[in-house]
């Protein structure tokens, strides 16, 4: 489970270190990783869409962003043209707890291990943060891929619930 | 389930007013809220140590309460005197998530609505904010508490994953 170890080797302490860029090997141009916070949200809504989400306001996603503890977006940098092909970002205490969201992939760039190579990221970032708790909630189609990653479902007996409203 | 929209009437619009105390009724003595972070940390071990939960850094829990998005205190007043007797808190990205941590209710004061009524505050207090998608990760023995105040354990099939280091 260190694969990003490997791959990354930052040492500065602050998780929200802007335009920093990670690379690994790829075919066809490279793939980049970033903390920026200074997205084209409209961009990432556009690659919200590709896995089928449904639209959120803007200005609700700028907040979110904002106060997320870690963003990380993947790109595909071909030439001098670079597109978002994937996302997430985790909320957090700062000390114990951090939450994974919004986990996507361009359905173009999956099956390709990128996914991985994008929560790792995300782990490495929260592990340098100090932060032990790393949970998030996932569909049912992708427990299996987290479970390679090293997420246990229901560790313990521990469930995942949400609220809802009731009519 | 709408038992906090009885009990507390509050209209301002900042999750994290100081100092603001509800009261419902109780014997002997009074029940209070409070979002006041200003809490004392050793009082508030003791409430955690009260209900057998491992010891965590002073220094950890302050930053883990400065940057939850809300901390909901709940105290035994009689006379003069005050005792914490339940915690909550929330982390969010302040627009679309929140998940709550830390729920704790002194064992002398359990078994008497004390916790719904803490939780109500807390879901109260997220909803004001617009907060949608509130979420926590329950232990098994008190998924029927959480099932009770409107959360479902794995809507849709999802599941909660905690991640864990390989060794």
């Amino acid at each position: 489970m260190g694969f990003w170890k490997n791959l990354f080797s930052g040492t500065d302490s602050n998780a929200d270190q802007k335009s920093k860029f990670r690379s690994v090997p790829n075919y066809g141009g490279e793939i980049l990783f970033s903390t920026d916070r200074d997205l084209d949200l409209y961009e990432l809504e556009e690659l919200c869409d590709s896995v089928g989400w449904s639209r959120r306001p803007i200005r609700k996603v700028r907040i979110a962003i904002e106060h997320s503890f870690i963003v990380v977006s993947m790109w595909h940098q071909k030439g001098q043209y670079k597109r978002l092909i994937g996302f997430a970002r985790a909320t957090s205490d700062h000390a114990f707890n951090a939450t994974v969201w919004d986990v996507v992939v361009h359905p173009e760039f999956q099956s390709k291990g990128l996914g991985k190579e994008l929560m790792g990221e995300v782990i490495y970032l929260l592990r340098r943060e100090d932060i032990s708790n790393i949970s998030l909630f996932a569909d049912g189609h992708v427990v299996t891929f987290y479970q390679q990653l090293g997420f246990s479902p229901d560790p313990e007996g521990i469930k995942g619930m949400f609220w809802y409203p009731s009519s």
